[in-house]
Formats: structure tokens, sequence, C-alpha cells
């Protein structure tokens, strides 16, 4: 399958090898011909003239109020958004001041991407990975996931109008083996863990000239929609990047891209360049990063993940290393807690700000709280968590620790005996 | 408890029976003195003086991407975007062009309240009464629900630093329970159905002085709230309204919300005066208002709820009279489907759009098909219909109907076998 002329992807020009920097044409690639190293997108941005939008503050500003008003900066059409898609992102960033008082911090915002059409950030992901999909020429939506992912192409394709093809390990929650299956794609439970299901995608992937699996064979285009977190964090504070930031790390894309779009911004001249810090978040049950981060190690050494928090329990992370260079390179760190400290995360978080995240949001939360009180973070300077996912998809994980304050009979009298006036 | 002279509640100017049209004073009232009838707010809209904001398309523009963008049009303070609260609200609406084509429709638009903080529309009629009952001096935000509401009020007190007091039924899904729980409010579980619930709520309203119950004793501000969707779905449509809505009935507050809002903005020369028909969408387990329509009835007779679409099960609607009048005012009609069909709405709209509604969408989109089938609705008329809540929270409605389309062995072999490619 190759590129055909006809195809936009907006300012992509190319890709390039992560690791040896080898340049390779824009295409259905995502490995480097010479190293087998992760291929990345390579963009020309116009400020003044070219091809593309002007990009500005004012351009954005005028976009639709999802993803897509930062097309400019993706490798898609300039049309995306006329083509039926989710529409996800612009979710909310709250401040969260109780949050902060209960840990002894001042300044403190919580992007909550439970907002999103599926409930969770991998509706950015997927919808930039469909749309650089179809320019690419692939039919078919697929993936490997443990979930979110699924939902997210499920859905995603549904409304596009195309097949998909999602595989799970059978093992799967009944909760999200039905919230992906009510959108009728192609649903494969697979007799293995993750990384069996992970494996066979990519073989798949080998044999189906024209199936896009959006975390394998369109990684490249894929990751960059991770990026819009960070744009819309910048843009929501109004055009100015805050001093540290906090993100869950599974594979690391998120945290990478990021810090990416961080970068993209203070090259355009959005945001003033100023130092931030990116700190890693991590369940200790399944966290390579931080023992790589904690050892001074640059290689990650992969794990059996053990945790709760399932979402971002992947043992070998693709982007490892590079989130260690991202950590390094602004001087924040990445930490880990345990599945205990994720539980009271996911509830200090709803109970402070009325925010019911996943376990990965946990994890965020209760890591934020680990580095304010190993002085790792600066209590004083204004910080950023995401909330990744959504509570509603695993309720499993504070079930046994949270329940009614009474129960009693229809009457006032019952009421008054409970003590709760 | 009285209005102190401190307070601030935007355009608001009084309260007026619907009923008999006796005034009220602005406060916390509910009743009519003189016949019971339910109070509603009356306002002083500015569109060039006074001392609230001139209204205008440009000034709703200006204003931030959540409710709030209204706060002139509604019961609250001018500065209540400033106090913390849950920031529910614009939300997308979506072309369902897929939908469309497989009803036989033209032009076809979803909006889907499933994107807001706890996954229904009630995050906003909650924000409304939430800011109400701080400018009228309540301490402690309450309700009876069975779910929802439940969800949106916890959650909105939390963010907002003020307790909550929920009431629900005590044998409702263990999810909904948890999900309102993680909170951390008073969440009491009353051993008895529903309606034993609501009455223990009015009770409880008489003795606590100091306790809002949404739904009950600040039931005229807080029913407000559903305006906004109204107006969403005006300015989205780029300042104009649709032909033809379709709305899920319980209460039927919703529904006439709408109509009020589409009537402002006419009012107000936001949008072209032009005709438009409100159609109601009921399960026929629980269709009390649907029945009186067609059988041309002007009175609401109770029924006993029995369908699996629970957060529309409200046997004697209070709004019940009111949707008669919209309906028939506006040349819509009041349809009603079986719990089968409310079951292939549910997927119907998942596997064509990618969203996937809880029961009441089920019962909105089945109607609608039922609607267009029967002749009662124009087909090539612009049309919205209105995805109240979240699938997340009505799994059972779909588990015995859907699932994946295999299970196999990790392997290319299994794969081949198994004749998905
Ligand atoms: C809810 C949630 N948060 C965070 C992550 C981590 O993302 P990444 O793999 O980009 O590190 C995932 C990954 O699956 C996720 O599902
Ligand atoms: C999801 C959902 N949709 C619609 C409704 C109907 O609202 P109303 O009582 O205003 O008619 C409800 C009421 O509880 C609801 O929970
Ligand atoms: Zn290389
Ligand atoms: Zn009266």
């Amino acid at each position: 399958m190759a590129l055909s002329p006809a195809s936009n992807l907006g300012p992509a020009v190319g890709l390039i090898c992560r690791e040896c920097g080898t340049a390779a044409e824009l295409g259905p690639r995502y490995a480097c011909d010479q190293c087998f190293g992760p291929l990345e997108i390579e963009y020309r941005f116009t400020r003044t003239e070219g091809a593309h939008p002007e990009i500005t503050r004012a351009s954005i500003e005028a976009g639709p109020r999802n993803i897509w008003r930062y097309r400019g900066l993706l490798p898609v059409p300039d049309q995306v958004a006329e083509t039926p898609n989710t529409e996800p992102g612009f979710t909310r960033l709250v401040r969260a001041d109780q949050l902060a008082e209960s840990l002894g911090m001042s300044r403190l915002w919580v992007k909550d991407d439970s907002g999103n059409p599926t409930h969770s950030f991998k509706d950015r992901v997927v919808a930039v990975a469909l749309a650089a999909a179809r320019e690419l020429g692939f039919k078919v939506l697929a993936c490997p996931s443990t979930g979110n992912l699924a939902n997210a192409v499920a859905a995603a394709a549904a409304r596009a109008g195309i097949r998909s093809a999602v595989f799970v390990p059978s093992n799967l929650e009944s909760q999200k083996i039905i919230t992906t299956a009510v959108y009728g794609g192609t649903f494969v439970t697979v007799d293995g863990n993750y990384d069996d299901v992970n494996r066979l995608a990519s073989e798949i992937a080998g044999e189906q000239e024209d199936w896009a699996f959006v975390n394998v064979n369109v990684r490249p285009y894929y990751a960059e929609g991770s990026k819009t977190l960070g744009y819309e964090i910048a843009e929501q504070l109004g055009w100015r990047l805050p001093d540290q930031i906090v993100v869950p790390v599974a594979s690391g894309s998120q945290l990478t891209k990021i810090d990416k779009a961080f970068q993209e911004f203070i090259k355009l001249g959005l945001v003033e360049d100023r130092p931030y810090k990116v700190f890693g978040a991590q369940a200790t049950g399944c966290s390579p990063v931080a023992a790589a981060f904690k050892g001074g190690h640059d290689v990650v050494r992969p794990v059996k993940p053990d945790t709760l928090a399932k979402s971002l329990a992947i043992g070998n992370p693709a982007d490892g290393p590079y989130v260690l260079d991202v950590v390094r390179r602004t001087g924040g760190a990445v930490e880990d807690i345990d599945d205990a400290e994720v539980v009271e995360g996911i509830r200090l978080l709803a109970r402070t700000e009325g925010i019911f995240g996943e376990t990965a949001g946990g994890v965020t939360v209760g890591c934020l709280s680990k580095l304010v009180r190993t002085g790792q973070l600066d209590p004083e300077a204004e910080t950023v968590i995401i909330n990744s996912g959504d509570g509603l998809k695993t309720l499993d994980a504070v079930a046994p620790v949270v329940g009614p304050s009474a129960n009693i009979a229809p009457s006032l009298e019952a009421f008054r005996a409970a003590g709760l006036a």
C-alpha cells in the first residue's frame, strides 16, 4: 500500500526515526528501515505563508470547539472537521482549590478528559489515527486493547461508517465487553493476556494490508493526537504554560506528546518560552519507568504488571526511554504509588472536586500527593494534572471502600433516628 | 428563611404561579399560596440597558464554554462562573447522517448530553439549583433520586465544598450506589420505591430549613437549568431553531424548558421567529403523558411504572399537563415504545453514530423511528433529538443482546479459522 498523490496530511511532511534520525517518506510506515526504531511525524508549520493556514492564537480560537481547532498542527487533512468523527477534546480544565488545599498546594488545575465521547483521552488519539488512516488508504480501524482504546475505536469507526476490528483479552471485565460490543463492529476476545493480544495484532497487521491497527501500524499518526492535551491546557490557561504537569504513564506516549505540544507552542510563539517540569505517574505494580528514573538508568527493564490500574498496565513501555528524556530535561521525576494509594487518589479527587476518575486518575492524584510530600514537586508553583479516564469504567476499584451512610425505613422517624440531620 | 437583601439572582425578578398566575416574591418558595400550583421564575431581560448585561449573540459567544454563557437568562448571580461548580454544558451537537439514513430522514442532529461532568443533563439543572440555593441561604444540597440526579448532586456539592444529602431507593443497582457514594456526602438508601423516597424528601424539607432539595423545594430554580439545552441547540445550529425536536419525558420539565428557551430566544431577537414542533418520548411501561395525548385528555392519569427505562419512570409527572400544552401548541406529538424497542434504539444510535446512550436515549431514538414510520414527524424537516444520559450507567439494558463476534486462541491460525478477515 502506498500513499496516494491525492492524500492530504496537512502540515505533515515526512517521517523521521526517533532513534537514528533517518528520514522516511510520509506513508503507512511505523518502524525505521535502518534500525527498526519508532518513526515520528515531521511537520512544516506556516505562520505567515504556504499551503496550510497560518497558525495564530486567533486562527485557533476561531476553530471548532474540539481537537480540530489544532488541525494545522496535526497529520490530518484541512477539512477533517467536516468528515464524520466523534469530535473529541476541549474538555474542561478546572481549578482545583479544594484538592490543592488538602495537599498543601497553591495553584492546581485538573484537565478532565473523562468528558470525551467515550470518556477517556483515547478518543483524541483515535480521531487523529482515523483521519490519517483514511488518507493512507486503510479500510478497517483496528486495535489490541484492554478497554479504553477498544471503546474509542469501536465508537469512532461506527460514527465514520467504516468497519472496526477490536481485539481484547477474554478475561476482560464484562462492562468493558458490553461498552465495546454495543457499537457493532468485529470484536474478538482472545484467550491470552494483553501482550499475547498485542503480538497477534502485529501478526494480523502483516497480513491484512488495509487494516489500520491504530496503536501498531499507524502509531506515528495516532500518537500525535495526545499533543492536543498539551495545546488545550496552554490555551485554556490563557495562552501560557503551567510550571509543572503530572501525567499518567503506560506506554509513555501521552507524556512525551504533551511535552512536544508545549515545545511547538513555544516555537510558534503562541506561548512565552519559560521553564516547566514534566512528572510521570505510575502504579508500583507496573512501574518500569519510575524504577529506571529512580535507578538512574537510561534503559527501561520490562516488568510483569500486577496492579489494579489496568489501563496503565504496560510492562514494556514503547516510549519509556523518551519519558526519561523529557522528565530529566525538564527537571521533573517519575513516581509510583501502591494500589491502596490509587484508590485513595480516586476518592480524594471525587470528594474534593466532584470528579470521578478511573484508576489512571487515581494514580495521578496519588503520585501528585507523594511528589509534594517528598519535596520533588513545588507546592507553590502552578500545577496541572491529567484525569485521563472515567470512574464508571473501573467501579470495582472503589466498590469495596465506598457505600451509603445509612439505610432507613421511609419515614421521618427513621430519618431522625439515624442521626443524619 | 427569607431572601437576604444581598442576594443576587441575576435577571430573575419574581415567581409566578403556573396555574392561577398569582405573583410571589423571589425566595425559597415552590408552591402557590393561593392554589398550591407550581411556581415558575419571572425575568426582566435587558437588551440595551439596566442592571444585567445586555444579551446579544456576541455577548453570549464571549462567555465561558459551558452553561454560564447564558447566565444572563438564568436565576443565578452574574459572577456564577467564578464560584466552584462542575461547569456543565456546551456538549456536542453532532450531525447524524447515518442514523438519518437508516430512518429515511434528511437532516438529523443528536444533542449528546452524556458529555456532561457526571454524564447526564442533570448536571445542568443541579448547577443552576446550587447557584440559586446559595443565594437563597441554603446550606445543604439534597435530593431524592433514582440515579442520575444523585450522581449530579453529590458531585456538584463536593466540588462546591458544601454538604450533600442524597436519598435513593435501597434496591438501586450497585453501580449507581458506588458512583454516588464515591463523592463522600450523606447518602441514604431508603426501603421503599421512588415515590416513597420522594414523599420522605418533602417531609424532611419541611423540617430542615437549610436543606435545598433541588427537585422539591428549589424546583423553580432547578428546572430553569434545562433551558440551556434549548439555548445551546439554537446557538450550535448557527443561531436558528430546528424544525422539529424530540425530547424524553419523565416529569416533563426538560421538554417544557426547551420550548421556553426557544421562545425566549425568539423574543430577544436572537433567532428568527419561525414555527417548530416539539415531540415527547416515553417508554410504554410508563407513558402517562403519551396516553393523555393520544386520548385527547388535558389531565394526565398517574400510572405505576414498569419499564427498563428507569430514569424516565415517573408515574405521576409534575409537568405532564404543560408538556401536553407545548406539544399541542406546536403541532408535535407524544409517542411511546416498548422495552424491546428501547434496547433497539440504544443499539441503533451506537452503531450508526458511535454514541452509547442510556435507556432514555434509547426511548428517544425509538420514538423518533416510530414517529417517522407513523407519519407524525416529517422526515424531510430538520430534526434534533436529545441523548440525555450515558449507556455506561444502564449496561444491564443491553447486556443480554450484545457480545463479542468470536473468542479465539492467540494465534494467526485461530484468527484465520474464525473467518473474520
Ligand atoms: C485512561 C488512561 N490514561 C493513561 C494512559 C496512558 O497512556 P500512554 O500509553 O500514552 O502512556 C492510558 C493508556 O492506555 C489510559 O487508558
Ligand atoms: C437521563 C434522563 N433523561 C431524561 C429525563 C427526563 O427529565 P424530565 O423529568 O425533566 O422530563 C431524566 C429524568 O430523570 C433523565 O434522568
Ligand atoms: Zn532508525
Ligand atoms: Zn396559584
